[in-house]
């Protein structure tokens, strides 16, 4: 890694089951637009309540990958 | 949501299967007796370890509903 | 707990499933040589991704044990 | 002071016009079923957009009151 | 634990001697109202200063309290 | 908005009158090419100061926006 | 700015009408015996209450100016 | 207070027997030479160990203090 | 102290009186394993409540030591 | 800048050999694509290991550029 | 050091080639009008960017120094 | 990395000619010791001032290394 450059971009994804599906579905669509995503970090971990339950977890994360040279 | 004041209070929840199902169970019992919940924040995630191994998730969430007006 | 003394230490635990499964993770290999763990405490949450999806989850946690009086 | 307690709770509210009076409706909320309010502190600010436009504030705030001795 | 929610509120205690004594104060006005007190936390110390000297401390705490289920 | 991934970018937003306006600044630009602003968070509030005066406010905030499916 | 050495204080100046004039007053009151005021960084916002409503804004600032070199 | 405008200064203060006390001096040192001191708040609480003990405690704290107007 | 290294561990004391007897016991536990304890800090306080009562505070702190070069 | 507008992006440099050398290393890659680059932010200061030695520093930072008005 | 009570300032210092460097100038300039400084701690690392590349280092500390009994 | 747990330890290192130095220092006292470190993470920078002077750099950091499975 040592002559590479990383940048870090932060995504919410949300899921109605579980917190790592938020975070699987922000990746997805990240990875559709953008190649050498390397790792994550969770920032916050929220949701949306409905009628008294739990309606979607959201999670914001910070997506690094690597800038082409 | 522009005319509307929330109150935010906060809850510790329980599971010993997973971090969701604690925010549930702190939901579960805030929706006893608020309405209008309507959404929630993770403040802290920990939890209780007997014999070498997690007996259970505790989860801090904020928890905001609309006051009436 | 009143005449204790605890020390809490940092550990990383990995999954390629769930968060939790990562936690469980750290404990299980903290178990082999602590004895009387007490508590964890999330502390970071991140993780590796590979071929635009996540490889595995990193969960940072402190574990909290009673010292020998 | 020196013999009081007083409580804090946290609060949102909102406004279309500004911070201050988002302020202002969150603690007038507060100020029709709790006496002897004191002073607050903002926690947050952010808001909602629609159509390209601000559309209100959120602010939120802990509001600090005495208890009844 | 594993099957309680607790409810987290902050208090502000106050006393002219000591930062423990100003949590004495917060936990003895909260335990007249609320049963099953289980925990604080310290959230902020600070204090009032009149000619000079210290004239008292004003400790804020979270106070963690079972909800009966 | 359980489907949707939202994208959070940071701006600085700047106005010789008040904070709001140097966050209405900061959104009219992100609008002229970003569709679908959902809602902004305050990270910092700063600013310069001329001749003893303050010359303008500088409003970093987040703004997040739905990114297309 | 190379070869420039700035310090920071930290100022709370209070209003009856805005944060923005709060900040001002805190400014000014600066500008009386420090020159080469250069900026202000906001570190709390909180405020009075009287009555059920604000009566002042305090707003705690940073304010750099240039050492003399 | 809403027409004073306040300095907040960061003083360390120190003493062999508690955290009170270190308080206490720092807040005595301050009172020589400054005027209409009004509040303090602990910032850090640290200490020294000499022989395997507590020679002293080191409390910063920030005292606020009116300036005139 | 130019060519020394130093290990902060972590350490949580308990005391019912205290918050300085607290750091005392924690201190003395780590004295008896580990020599060369030069300073800590304190990193969280919290405690037990009992009956409506402060049972015991407990004190994470952060001790450093010297390493044998 | 009354009038400008900034972004703020998040990078990250590395280098074998300093931390200074892993911000020039971000910030000459970021100014192939961006131009009007005016300020950096150290966000988190962190390296790779690899037999006992640093093998390479990895810097995130902040880097704020005028967005074309 | 247990009867002493320090003071601590923030300083922001600039330099064209390290941070190390920036530290250094704002310490001599410091150390022009204070006597007895102690210790320093790093609060904040930025700089300016020229034509693409960083035109100076821009470091904030906070000094401590003791103040004549 | 995904089926091994991590272990993070502080240690605070010195030097009197720079940053990075201070970090080699921690690092090399580490791997006396231990096998595997795999990276590190600044948190805190000081230094101590003597003669007006920086005397040395102290620099703490998380070590991170693998536990034998």
């Amino acid at each position: 890694m040592s002559d590479h450059v990383y940048k870090k971009i932060q995504l919410v994804g949300s899921s109605k089951t579980s917190i790592e599906d938020a975070i699987h579905n922000a990746i997805n669509t990240a990875a559709k637009s953008l190649h050498d995503l390397n790792w994550f970090e969770v920032v916050e971990t929220r949701g949306n309540i409905t009628d008294g339950k739990v309606d979607y977890f959201q999670v914001t994360i910070q997506v690094g990958f690597r800038l082409a040279g």
